[in-house]
């Protein structure tokens, strides 16, 4: 929903996006590549790169990516248990070498730091130094930004802004857990239904609960 | 050559290594991962990971990952075709997600600044703002330094570093060309051959030329 939204926000200013997916074996790949595709077909996305990442399954740490880890239903305070360490300063990382190679400006993302799950590497503060180390790691004449239209959005305000954009939310997928329909109770689905909510809308897709 | 004596002096500082190699389908792969493994097996590495990078084939953009450029002889002013888009960006911000899976206080790198092919992502300054970035990416708990001991050597004083360490140098490849005997033409085997000449040494491993 984040990605997609953020997606919406950069084609309204019209811009031309290249569309990146990560295979990094998380427990809901199948539908979020599903996702992907209906997402860049629904936008006639025709650029687009699913960048394999079977290495996470070895670094594990994560329930998302090691299935002997359950994910959790309530999360206390601090940093879940569904934190991949550093997975999006390398998701940054390989976009900035795609952005590099296409020539593209500016690298997209859909993070949102406070009303989200507490990952530091959601954080303005993260993105911006990360945004610097690109800078200075990439050709000369290399500029790429990154911009992260829903950092400090709230779940409402993004339901709101997705809605306002018709985006197809019907498409899109937050559950941590399974992939035909969402669990409704993970972390991620939490923060989905309360979006909704508080925009007084309803989510289009299916709950097993 | 660098990788080896970056490892050298981290092991005579009295630190126990992590080893990680990166299969970003440069055309040495199969020469490098041997390399890397006798390495390993030299100093008695039993935790090593192995990271495929399939999609830099994808990424291209460099004649290290794309058969159709050629390696070149004669490197002029500026970065060179060689240079593989954030290829240490992205490297770095995996061996950030093993440090921090690991708790492993330091990456160590073996990159090297002013006596180089000019590579961006081979400078300090670089190094020292990815630092920051995977310290505000990561758990507050996480704190990992970049290393990179060989950063301001010349090629001269890391053959001298590595002579002094006794870095079994016959076990390790520069060649950014051939797997079997080294190409003596690339601009990595000149840096290594300039390195051992002005060192007054002979290189161990085997060169067609």
């Amino acid at each position: 929903m984040d990605s997609a939204t953020a997606l919406a926000l950069t084609i309204a200013s019209g811009k031309e996006p290249i569309a990146v997916h990560f295979d990094y074996r998380q427990r809901t790949e199948r539908k979020e590549r599903e996702s992907f595709g209906a997402l860049c077909d629904f936008y006639a996305i025709a650029s687009r790169y699913i960048i394999d990442l079977g290495f996470f399954a070895a670094i594990g740490a994560s329930a998302l990516t090691d299935r002997s880890i359950d994910i959790p239903q309530n999360v206390g305070k601090g940093i879940p248990i569904t934190y991949v360490p550093f997975r999006n300063g390398i998701f940054l990382s390989i976009a900035a070498a795609i952005a590099e190679k296409e020539g593209a400006s500016e690298i997209v993302i859909g993070a949102v730091e406070e009303d989200s799950s507490g990952y530091p590497d959601c954080r303005e503060s993260f993105l911006r130094a990360l945004e610097s180390a690109i800078g200075l790691g990439t050709r000369e004449t290399t500029k790429i930004a990154i911009a992260a239209p829903l950092v400090h959005l709230s779940k409402k305000q993004i339901v709101r802004e997705a809605l306002r954009l018709n985006v197809p939310l019907g498409l899109t997928w937050s559950c941590y857990q399974n992939e035909d329909k969402a669990c409704g109770v993970c972390e991620s689905c939490r923060l989905r239904l309360k979006g909704f909510a508080l925009a007084d809308s309803i989510d289009p897709i299916e709950y097993l609960l």
